[in-house]
């Protein structure tokens, strides 16, 4: 192994040694992000926000397919523009930055910067919107905010970070509920059809719904060291801003009513997701769907005649697919290396050896599989394996979600689950939050979701032993 | 005229009574933006914001076929490394919001609200280049920046604004100087090819250029009350950053070196370009390239049976062309004049009378001019209809430019021009900036640039006498 491939592959910290450090290192060494200077703000680097690009891409159309249309609000709110939903206002204060000057100039009223806009929508929509006419609002934005956390972590966590928020507005509450299950089923389907990443779907407890919602539902993924990650939500809002922020409108009976509101997000988190769901010992691993780089083709001993050439026939060839060639000076081992921990699904060595018998040799990213394929099978076999890859990469996603998904009868089954191993939980619930206060202070871990799923495990609380309402999905949670 | 027809007609300021009231009417009227109650800041609506992602993909295709990368950096800046380039903070300091506590606890160093990322670029520059085999880089990315203006117009100027930043570093100075250039010919490319937007090209006086840049290039435009506006500006920094930020590399000669340094941007301001280009009494005017929606189709007397069928069926066979069908049950005069405000290239129009021949109407935005096609001749016809008026913008907006660029040979020609007109006035200049700031304060105008296509119109300064070294074109800008 040559001496850069060795510190390639040395720089990352095994994922079963220390699945934290390991996921830092993958991070850095995929050229993802860099930290920057100002503290808990970090760089997105091209690799990073190629990746982001094609989520962004992928998601605004499924979106513009619903009606959505995309907008931009203003950065910055006003303190009394912030205030008028105390629920809201409460929930977010402890975590935001405050704007105080303005040129050489202090405020008359400080601004923060927008921790999420649902009160810049509904300040918006209360002077744009006056019939019913004027329904549904099917507003979107893709823009970063600030949200003032104490410990941050690349892409998980941090002050700032990318994301898209969609905020409606409709003439009854069915529609509005309607719409918020659909975004729910818009970020699952773009999770597992995409990412590869499946979920469980449900509705959080109010302990743990969004600050000012009637309802939060959330899609809930797991990762491979058996932790949840909040990976998409969906808020039903019912007319509490309508109220708060005055949205009213002239019904088809002629009078006043208040609308009904909903809003949703997806954030640069799933990409922390995607890391941690498929990534190994030798760096990230990438769905083909999702893929700025599908394909990477590396000439071997390229200075020989026709290697190249050939090379560029096959890039040519494959036109369908994203597809780079490696043509840079550096070893074939330093750049099979790279791809790997650059999780790029497909590598395609060609060398003298190969021109001669017509062969290319494929490589997966996931499983190493080597295939010898006739060079003209080429185009034809690449978009089969990409898609098998794909396909492959969701079972295993699911299988380990099977495999980390337990049940829980009583207490101390519940306690046993989470004492060596991270997964799901499912158990059974009373509904009262001092049973839920109490498991995360004993355990450590939250309620996920209720999850749409529900089952009969039993009958009784795992807390108190009470009469049991639901069933609740049990985590410990980035 | 149906009632609300004529209510969006009218409430329409003339162009050439008012043009300053004209254009903001057109801007609320054509759905672009509505104003938040932030003083200073707007909120873009779907037509705006719609016109603007075309804008985006059309010129980030633009800068990845040069090889440009996108990336994402923090949205706020420490005080001190801000302070780190002397010009750049003296130049930006009058106009930044600085945010100045986070969450509950005040800062221990304020953050300002990136005015442009510079700093960021180049602190983020100086950790991640090593050799010369990491040159150059070119990043860019897409992002709002505040600037704390006085007095703001929808577009033009607004305490917040979304535009692409491109940084780049180089090797050798050549290189960083030829970047400059590329990226003003792609601005220059993409405002004539896509916007119908002619421009001169050139570089800023000493006065007029960017705090911290050694040489600021523009690409100015002229409008139709004769004004003119910055469209694109790239800068070429030299190494003066790269010694501010210490950001130095390995050359090839084994010795450590400064990187040369470049950033470009555009923002929304061209579509305030684009209203003022193109626009007239009825509204906004897209050019077809760009245009959000190409064709509307119009269905006369829809109810009758057939003719929502055929609209379908038309809009179906014009599959490449971005077709909209209004079957909304207003009239098709109210219709007529909503097509024309929101400036959509094509409209078409088609009911019993036309079913009966199997023909269509097709009427130009810009021409008004309505030409009958058989049907099955749409698609082709569409097109060249759309390439037509798209060329026909261009010459228009040219032949306006010709028409209002004059030349002054005296300060008394000088002073005439700008009497009672508005438009670029070309006149040799000395070099001093004393002429320059003299000009500005008796006439209201300033140097928009030194144009690349130099003329030798006299061989005496147009303000003192003495010798000229350069033609400047002036202009009063917005």
């Amino acid at each position: 192994m040559a001496d850069q491939q060795k510190k390639f592959v040395e720089s990352i910290t095994p994922r079963d040694q220390d699945f934290t450090q390991w996921y830092t290192d993958v991070c850095i060494r995929a050229n993802l992000i860099a930290y920057s200077n100002i503290k808990g703000f970090m760089v997105i680097k091209p690799n990073g926000y190629a990746l982001w690009e094609n989520i962004q891409k992928n998601l605004d159309d499924r979106f513009k397919a619903t009606g959505v249309q995309n907008v931009y609000m203003p950065m910055l709110i006003p303190e009394n523009l912030m205030k008028k939903e105390g629920e809201l206002v409460n929930g977010f204060a402890p975590e935001v930055a405050w704007v105080t000057s303005g040129g050489t100039e202090p405020l008359t009223e400080r601004l923060c910067v927008r921790p999420t806009s649902e009160t810049l929508f509904s300040d918006f929509y209360s002077q744009d919107v006056h019939s019913y006419r004027d329904l549904p609002r099917l507003y979107n934005q893709w823009c970063s905010v600030v949200r003032w956390e104490k410990e941050t972590r690349p892409f998980l966590r941090s002050r700032e970070f990318l994301w898209q928020e969609g905020h409606t507005i409709h003439e009854t509450a069915e529609e509005a509920e309607e719409r918020t299950q659909q975004m729910l089923d818009v970020y699952a389907d773009f999770l597992s059809e995409e990412l590869a990443i499946p979920v469980i779907k449900g509705r959080k407890t109010d302990k743990e719904k969004f600050a000012g919602a009637e309802a939060t539902y959330t899609v809930e993924a797991l990762m491979h060291d058996g932790r949840a990650l909040q990976s998409g939500t969906s808020h039903y809002f019912g007319d509490k801003f309508a109220r708060a922020y005055d949205i009213k409108f002239t019904g088809r009976d002629n009078k006043m009513s208040y609308v009904y509101q909903t809003s949703w997000g997806m954030t640069t988190r799933v990409i922390g997701a995607l890391i941690m769901v498929h990534g190994d010992d030798d760096g990230i691993v990438l769905p083909p769907h999702i893929a700025p780089t599908q394909v990477v083709i590396i000439p071997i001993q390229q200075r020989k005649e026709g290697v190249l050439d050939k090379a560029h026939e096959i890039a040519k060839a494959l036109k369908d697919y994203r597809v780079k060639i490696d043509d840079t000076d550096r070893s074939p081992g330093f750049k099979f290396a790279e791809q790997e921990i650059n999780g790029i699904p497909i590598r395609i060595e060609i060398g003298p050896k190969d021109l001669e018998v017509g062969k290319a040799v494929i490589c997966r990213r996931d499983t190493r599989e080597k295939i010898e394929v006739p060079i003209g099978e080429l185009p034809v076999r690449v978009g089969e394996e990409l898609e098998r890859m794909q396909k492959e990469m969701l079972e295993r996603a699911k299988e380990h979600l099977r495999t980390h998904t337990f049940e829980a009868h009583s207490r101390e089954e519940f306690e046993e689950e989470f004492k060596d191993t991270n997964g799901f939980v499912k158990a059974m619930w009373c509904g009262d939050q001092a049973c839920e206060d109490k498991i995360k202070e004993e355990y450590g871990v939250t309620s996920r979701c209720i999850p749409f799923e529900q089952e009969n495990l039993s009958g009784t609380c795992v807390c108190c032993g009470r009469p049991a309402k639901k069933m609740v999905c049990w985590g410990r949670a980035y």
